[in-house]
């Protein structure tokens, strides 16, 4: 089952298409520029073992057509909107998982939130109720994704206002061996997208020893 | 350094003053009625070990002037703008920890924000500029608080406008033996509050085997 990941030429785009790849999910890159994917497309193939699926590389439109249930947005905040409009009636029928974190220009350790409350729901708004958005993999850094032999440090929360497209997503999400966390509707990307800020501010920081902090729920065993 | 604990004879409350008189930090539990308060400091002091400073209660005006320095919100949120109100006056050349989540009426796996984005902003806004409000300790269980037992679970995200008052609350929380982390402004309690019903969906979800789930930041050690 292809997935197509939009914006898949950035960082964290490409982090994300070498993992599901390596876990067996075949992915379409998706960019403005669907020469450039492909050309990315071919070299993050360099990266993987044998055995992986594969990663190919399209225009957006193409790539959001090849992806048989989820479409993966991973554009800058500045592109989100945009992007989600000009592909609306291609996305019926699928599955659209929101990774885009609301960044505050020219300070990374805030957001700024649209009118909706969060990209998510910002998503939601544009697609209409008939098209599912999911809000996931928010809160894991580009570098560690990229860098193979890290395990992924992080734990996931999963929002949107959908149930069994969150299930779905969380299924999807399991492949990279990592805990997705059913955090509610779509409203809790208010609080999920804001995370990311905060642990990009502890990885500025010099008083902790973090380069690449992610969260965990975490429990006491009794 | 005497702090107080205001709606302290709730159970965060009690908890928060159980593990700080246990370190060392002499408490005033503050209720609405004193006579309450002072009678559930004294059960408090039962569960202590020798060495632990006392816990004291008094009525919330009378706990607030005992305070040195720092004075903890733990009301419901339902109490937080009136009491803030009420002692305005008195939390002049303090510090305000605000530790209040709002909760939604009859669903605690979602909050219901004030108009000013969290808790905290309201708190400051009440507050005004000249008394600082730190967000903190929004995330920790009431159960793991009272069971002394237990180490805590959970890393402290610590918000707030004043960079030194931040300080200041991040060195009281390392007492508890937990890791604060800055967040930096009060907006960050927009994030961090929430965080807190998510952990609630958590701890209610048959899913996991959690009882009392907490966030970790997290890096690997490379």
């Amino acid at each position: 089952m292809t997935i197509a990941i939009l914006g898949g030429t950035g960082p964290q785009g490409q982090g994300l298409a070498l993992r599901f790849a390596r876990a067996g999910v075949p992915v379409v890159l998706g960019g403005r520029d669907g020469g450039r994917a492909a050309a990315i497309a071919e070299e993050l193939m360099q990266k993987l073992p044998a055995g992986s699926a594969a990663i190919t590389g399209l225009d957006n439109e193409g790539a959001t057509d090849a992806a048989e249930e989820m479409v993966v947005l991973a554009v800058p905040f500045s592109a989100h909107n945009a992007t989600l409009e000009a592909l609306k009636s291609r996305l019926v029928g699928k599955i659209l998982v929101d990774i885009v974190v609301p960044l505050k220009e020219g300070d990374p350790k805030k957001v700024d939130m649209p009118p909706e409350g969060s990209a998510t729901e910002a998503a939601q708004a544009i697609l209409g109720d008939e098209i599912p958005v999911v809000g996931a993999l928010h809160n894991v850094s580009a570098v560690t994704l990229n860098n193979l032999d890290w395990d992924i440090n992080c734990d996931i929360l999963i929002c949107g206002n959908s149930l069994p497209a969150r299930k779905t997503v969380m299924d999807l999400v399991r492949k990279l061996d990592v805990t997705p966390y059913n955090a509610g509707d779509a409203e809790a990307a208010r609080c999920i997208e804001a995370i990311t800020p905060i642990l990009i501010r502890q990885n500025i920081s010099k008083q902790v020893p973090f380069s690449h902090a992610g969260i965990r729920i975490w429990a006491p065993d009794h």
